[in-house]
């Protein structure tokens, strides 16, 4: 017992992670923290259990109740591990080889005595806001030979250090919310400990419940008789287990402090710090105004009732621990009136302050109060609305996840602060996401970064939905608000690591992770709601083959990981882990079906009915994926997945699912042979198409071109394929075609002779018809293979992925980075520090460079796939600059206005902006493109550059554009 | 056998007619002609067949090989009908109490011999084109008793003459092609007659097959091995015994002349004229170009072999009666390119004029040729180019059966007089109409009125497509051409109830004829190709469920006469009749449930899976149809439906049949109720629609008014109606909703009182939801029923039936006539003589006027249905002018420009073009509409006044515009 505890600070843990890491399989335990609880005893390590019996709890009958009911947590908790129950009880004549004393600094005279005492230092917490300490001592009190201490700062100081513990004896913050298992253990040891967390970086760290029906509405009436204490309790439990205080309660149809007096009572209790959502002013719900309301929602016609509604609101701002929304906007969330002015809403907040100080607080200032700037309330602010300097101003994103606002550095001087309101969910448009997890960690990181960095931290409140499926998302958020230095970008691989090992052990975490990841990134590139046929090209770049392939490998490395897993960990496993990849690998699948379905029927292929039996199909395994999802855990979790997500026509949800609809085809009698080609929707004969060609091939990328024979009618026919050049390989070279029969073509590349022109393949059919393809080679002298480290013009277009530039060329102020994983089809560039000054492109400043080979020249459209962030600061919007060789910089902004439908909403569906520019290619051959930082905040995703000209297509339409270009390196 | 013999002429037809069918019944026998045929025998007649012996047939055997072969099958036409072939012989040494004694003016001796001896008055058919004479003539040989002797003026006019009595004794035209059956006669007498037919009015009169792939082309490749002599010669019987002379041969994959030389041989020996279509110059086929031609289809560039190709259908005009077609189109029926000029066009005419003269004739205006004016050539006319006198101009309809041009004063001068090309059938936009007859007669009439007025009677050529589906508006277009005199509008009815007689029988004879103009009523609304799920609101005026409720009763009453009919003239019945109806009706009820799918879908109706089980069924259907049809008479139309009709995309035709996609919905847990209204997509609730509200109900219509309760959920709800007003009828006012329950709301107006205001009827359902619906009432004191012989606004607006004017002021120069039945939903009205003057609307000059009773006053706007006719004459567009009360005329145009697609694509789609005009209502009350004639020509059909206002809808979409207004009158 002489080795000296560790000691670990929040602020020094990035160093300790490298030497952790380094030593240590991860663990998943205490996602971040040392781990201090082991099942392996050793010299140093004293009993938590051991021998059939647990440690006592201690707990002085003084401190707070919800500090007590902690405790009773971890008395559950430890049971839950071991099957025995501790008893918990306070200080008093207990003895023990080893106790765990929980206690409040200033609250606790347990804890008070042991500081007195010297027994524990409290100097790293005391004062502190949610600080604690877990500090094993020595004979800490008469008949106790060792205690592992668990202080305090405050309520929730203490409580975080219990749930510290929690986790680490083996309980999942998810323990009942995802149905997460314990590990059963006979012994647990602490092993020494001196570990300190100084408290939050994000004073209040919170999620609001929001778009709750019909899932957790129909759950929770089937489960709890609706969204009241009994349910609440367990929201409380998780927020605080993940280390938040803040919760925006249900509120579409609900009103939490009408509801059910026993909602904020033991809100209050528990430690979670409530308010009222950003359009629900003095703490009183819409539902409220619904019920008891007395004329028209409108400060200019009925103030007094509207006084007299909010006056019982801020009697409950002196009653509990609340966060008082200010100000208004028009009932239902919509916009007020064209009347509503700022002079009114100054009016608004003067009037409510008044009612605080008369009724809860007359030092108001000292009353915690927000200002959500929400949509046009955001143009009050522009237009020079200002409130109270103690006022919280509360910056909010596009409902998309792109911050519209961050302070400026004046205002980062408010006493007031300010914070961020965030989406993982969303009802409104382009379209609802509502029903997965669709935003990936790597998105969430750049935007929090940007808040944290603008010192917008005071509240983080994000919208969650029905709370279900956003599990994973939700713990990321609330452990960034803990302490966003801790998590940069470059540790979200092993953030969701550690998760994943904590919820399913070490074995397959790394796999987990890259899973959960992997979806996330799938989803986030388009929100399942708005995926259609036609989304991916069925014809262009394999598009809709390659994201399929992707899916369907998430899937199938997410049934092997369940198969590997004890059944105990399943449940768990299909809610966070395969039931969202399963089922949108098969909606992906489904549209994709469906989208063949319709371009067949236009075709005229006689499979157009296998894809329609497909999507009917897949269809009824959707249902399927619901329902065991339902009936998990013996329905534990029922109703969670009502939410429609197919059938959307606007908007807003459907009110069932609805299939997207399907053709069916009446083969014509006989074989009757047709052709389809890469490239191109048409199937042939059709009047008007012109001659078959296929993109070209290309000796860098050796790559196949598809042309596929079908049959418009109901009898197979066979056919030969014949090439005119002999290095020509066609696979299959013949065959029968019943329904269709796809067909590569590609070269023996070592035969192919230099400067060899267009080839030709003859399809030749048992029924007549004979279809006769060009197939144009690019094998020129002028570019070998190995000679040029660059990409290649090819098919008339150039597709890059950001991060594969030539040279990333920063200096002292600007540093490029390249943010993994953050992309579309691979990640994005973009420069550090976002607080740098913008800069002037042009000479040796910041850049990106790409070298490329044309074979053409003349004009060319350079598109942009950026991030589609938002101009979050005033007078700076978020730009960046573009140039061929040696060229002038041209600059390109990227921002869109979220108030205006177009472009924002095209940019928010795709995931990414589209910004374009022009150039001229003075002749064919090696150029440069450059890509200049101006503001931080870009990130760069892919480059697709255009050499189409109206004779001949360049890029063709796909969704995520071509696949990346070859180069012409080694 | 001293009864005078019948005379008749085809001029005095009409007043015969009169009396004709006062004293007969209808006939059924050679449409329009005065029946001498008799199968009772008595004192007058004399026997062709009785007693076991038919009478021999006399044909001089130098009379015209075509002359012959006719007389044979006269021969085979009396076998048809009883069993016994005649004798077909010379007249030398016969000797027969009654012969047939058939021969031409000129040609044949024995005819000559006849007229020479005064046993025969040839006087009123020598030298005409085409005449003919039946004559019975006692003791006209030696050795024969009696005779009736056909005497021809030509070659075809003895033909025709030769038909008229196979027709007569019980041989439709179309035994053959439609397999119309024989009535069997033991005995078949000729009464005393003397039939004098002056000849054709037109002189060329034909049809173009065309567009025949899939269906002719496959079912003569079955039949025949190809379209050859084989089946060619069924078409030149039919076409002669249809007294027609003229044909474009098919040419879409086939060349006449190449494919096999006894085509044009026999078409030549039958008597038929041949031509090539209208793109297809100097009788070459654009196959034969595309077989032999060499270089560019350009005369520009390639003259020389131009005319070298030419020259071999130089020759043709040498050798067989044809009618050359001069000038050029691009190859494929293409304009020509833009360099394309007039002096170039009028080159390349000159030069083949000099092949013609050459190879042919040197006095090449005795040849006949022809310049047809299609599409962009008739821009060449009207900028200048001219042709030689002698060459007829053939004026083009737009392909959609509205004629283009017409002849002026001036070219109505002409030597070689013009004619017109006109379409049944057509390939091209806005869309493709292949499949089944979709024109009225009433259209064909008009417009062929116009044609006859206008003299363009040079040549009729109409394309008929693949033959078969349009044998019912063939015969009108023959018919009308032989003689238009013959054949007003008034007797379309009598036209087809001869018809329908002679095909089956005068018992079912009206009801056939009403069958047939039924189902090409309802398709000339719109051509089956061009109907969509959309087409027919589900939601307003009940329009779907008026049109499948016409075509149901179709459906229904063309089963009835089948079941009626012997089994003997099914094949024919269902060919002509019953197909056609139950397969339109099939596919209006399809397309009809494919719209409830796609709008219940988004309502969220369970019953969106009823709609598309119906749709696929009815899919079925359609194929089932087209197999019976298929295996009709031992398989002998196999494929001529093979027509695809489902899957359009674009104006071409889809490569196979393809259904309308379906949506499939997963009903919701539960009873889900939802409400549905008349007058309204949505389905209740739903994302910000206003409260439930129908359209008015009135004390004129007395009409009820719908909503619907639904369900979204998977259980059975019960509802209860109540009503606030004790006079309010709901029906029914209680049950169970299991997926769909209509409940009509009506008042019992005895018990309304005057002045009520508006209903509410609230529907409150086992299930919770509550829905509470206004129901406004129309039942003012201002204007009681019985007291105005007007229309009435209700619902904010006025819909009137063209027909249904209060007055139709007529002078001596302009008269108003309604056509019945030549309209959408009821008739036309418009102003003949075709060739008058155009007028100066206002003061007392003629217009019709409509009295209306407004409740509203302001804006109003108008919309006029009026036919699609184009400005057929240059310089003189088509108008007519309307006013309110004391108001000036506005005068409104109304033809379109066939060389854009908008607005004529819409209006051809449509069958009317819809023109507007805006009137201030000044005060409410009575008021009258007055349209004004201007030029003749304009045909109108429906008035719809719109009242409605940004704040309350007018006029709400569909497709044929609302139910006519009620009249307050008695």
């Amino acid at each position: 017992m002489n080795n000296p505890p560790v000691s670990l600070r929040r602020t020094s843990f990035r160093a300790f992670c490298a030497l952790a890491f380094a030593a240590l399989p991860l663990l998943g335990f205490a996602l971040g923290q040392e781990r201090f609880v082991t099942f392996a005893p050793d010299a140093q390590s004293a009993a938590l259990v051991a021998g059939g019996a647990a440690a006592p709890l201690l707990v002085d009958p003084a401190d707070w109740p919800g500090v007590r009911r902690a405790v009773g947590d971890l008395q559950a908790d430890v049971e839950r591990v071991s099957g025995l129950k501790p008893v918990v009880r306070s200080a008093d004549g207990t003895t023990a080889q080893f106790a765990v004393i929980v206690g409040t600094v200033g609250r606790s005279p347990l804890i008070d005595g042991l500081a007195k005492a010297g027994k524990i230092d409290v100097s790293g917490i005391a004062g502190r806001w949610e600080a604690f300490l877990l500090q094993t001592v020595e004979r800490p009190l008469p008949g106790v030979e060792r205690a592992l201490v668990i202080a305090g700062s405050d309520k929730r100081g203490t409580i975080y250090g219990v749930y510290e513990l929690s986790e680490q004896i083996g309980v999942s913050p998810w323990y009942w919310w995802a149905d997460v298992p314990t590990v059963h253990r006979d012994t647990v040891h602490v092993r020494p400990v001196r570990l300190v967390d100084d408290g939050p970086t994000v004073k209040y760290r919170g999620i609001f419940l929001n778009d709750e029906a019909p899932a957790l509405s129909g759950w929770a009436q089937e489960k709890f008789g609706g969204i009241n204490s009994k349910m609440y309790v367990h929201v409380f439990e998780l927020i605080l287990r993940l280390r938040g205080n803040f919760l925006w309660p249900a509120m579409w149809n609900n009103a939490f402090n009408d509801d059910d007096p026993e909602s904020p009572r033991l809100a209050d209790e528990y430690g979670i710090v409530m308010s009222t959502s950003h359009h629900e002013p003095m703490n009183r719900a819409q539902q409220e105004w619904a019920r008891y309301g007395k004329g028209h929602w409108d400060y200019a016609k009925n103030a007094e009732a509207l006084r007299e509604f909010w006056r019982v609101g801020a009697r409950r701002a002196k009653q509990y621990e609340l966060i008082t929304t200010l100000a208004m906007r028009g009932d239902g969330d919509e916009p007020m009136s064209e009347e509503a002015n700022v002079a009114l809403l100054e009016r608004i907040v003067a009037d409510q302050r008044a009612l605080l100080a008369a009724e809860a607080n007359p030092g108001v200032t000292r009353i915690p109060q927000v200002w959500a700037l929400y949509k046009e309330v955001q143009d009050y602010y522009e237009r020079g609305m200002r409130v109270p300097d103690d006022v919280t101003l509360l910056w909010c994103d596009d409902n998309w996840g792109n911050l519209r606002r961050l302070p400026t550095a004046a205002e980062r001087q408010r006493a007031g602060g300010a914070g961020i309101y965030y989406h993982f969910d969303y009802v409104g448009g382009p379209r609802n996401y509502k029903w997965l997890n669709t935003v990936p960690l790597t998105k969430i990181w750049e935007q929090l970064n940007l808040a944290w960095q603008h010192e917008a931290n005071r509240i983080w409140i994000v919208n969650v939905g029905d709370l279900k499926p956003m599990e994973f998302p939700i713990e990321y958020f609330l452990a960034l608000a803990w302490d966003p230095a801790a998590w940069p970008y470059e540790r979200i691989g092993e953030f969701s690591t550690l998760w994943a090992a904590r919820e399913f052990g070490p074995e397959h975490a790394a796999e987990i992770a890259a899973l959960v990841n992997g979806y996330t990134k799938l989803n986030g590139r388009r929100k399942p709601e708005m995926i259609a046929p036609d989304t991916f090209s069925l014809v262009n770049y394999r598009e809709a083959e390659r994201v399929l392939a992707e899916w369907a490998d998430l899937r199938t490395r997410a049934e092997k990981v369940e198969s590997a897993l004890p059944a105990a960990a399943r449940d768990a496993f299909y809610q966070l882990v395969l039931y969202p990849i399963a089922a949108c690998a098969n909606l992906n699948e489904l549209y994709v079906a469906a989208g063949r379905n319709h371009l067949y029927a236009v075709q005229g292929r006689t499979d157009t009915n296998a894809e329609a039996a497909r999507v009917r199909r897949l269809f009824d395994v959707d249902a399927d994926l619901v329902r065991r999802y339902h009936t998990l855990n013996g329905g534990k979790w029922n109703h969670q997945m009502d939410q429609a997500k197919f059938g959307y026509t606007f908007w807003q949800q459907p009110p069932a699912e609805v299939m997207p609809a399907v053709s069916v085809l009446r083969p014509n009698a006989g074989p009757v042979p047709a052709l389809a080609l890469e490239g191109r929707p048409e199937g042939l004969p059709v009047w008007g198409a012109p001659a078959p060609k296929v993109p070209a091939l290309d000796v860098y990328s050796q790559a196949t071109r598809w042309v596929e024979l079908f049959n418009r009618g109901d009898t197979a026919y066979t056919f030969t394929a014949t090439a005119d050049q002999p290095w020509l390989r066609i696979t299959p070279a013949s065959g029968e075609v019943k329904a269709t029969t796809r067909i590569e073509i590609g070269a023996d590349w070592a035969a192919v002779p230099v400067g060899a022109p267009d080839a030709k393949v003859t399809l030749a059919t048992s029924a007549g018809a004979t279809f006769t393809v060009t197939v144009p080679v690019v094998n020129p002298a002028e570019l070998r293979p190995g000679s040029f480290d660059g990409f290649v013009e090819i098919d008339h277009h150039v597709a890059i992925e950001a991060p594969h530039f030539s040279r990333a060329i920063g200096d002292k102020l600007t540093e490029w980075r390249t943010l993994a994983d953050f992309g579309r089809t691979l990640g994005g560039v973009t420069t550090f520090p976002v607080l740098a000054a913008e800069r002037t492109p042009g000479g040796e400043s910041p850049r990106l460079e790409y070298d490329i080979h044309f074979f053409s020249a003349g004009a060319a459209t350079v598109e942009f796939h950026v991030a589609p962030s938002l101009d979050y600061q005033p007078e700076r919007p978020l730009r960046f600059a573009v140039s061929f060789d040696d060229a002038p910089p041209q600059i390109i902004a990227i921002g869109t206005d979220p108030n205006q439908w177009e472009p924002w909403g095209t940019a928010v569906g795709e995931g990414v902006r589209r910004v374009r520019s022009t150039h001229q290619i003075g002749k064919p051959g090696r150029h440069t493109l450059k890509v200049w930082a101006v503001t931080p905040g870009v990130v760069l995703k892919r480059i697709v550059i255009d050499t189409g000209t109206a004779r001949r297509p360049g890029v063709r339409p796909s969704y995520l554009g071509p696949v990346e270009s070859p180069r012409a390196g080694k």
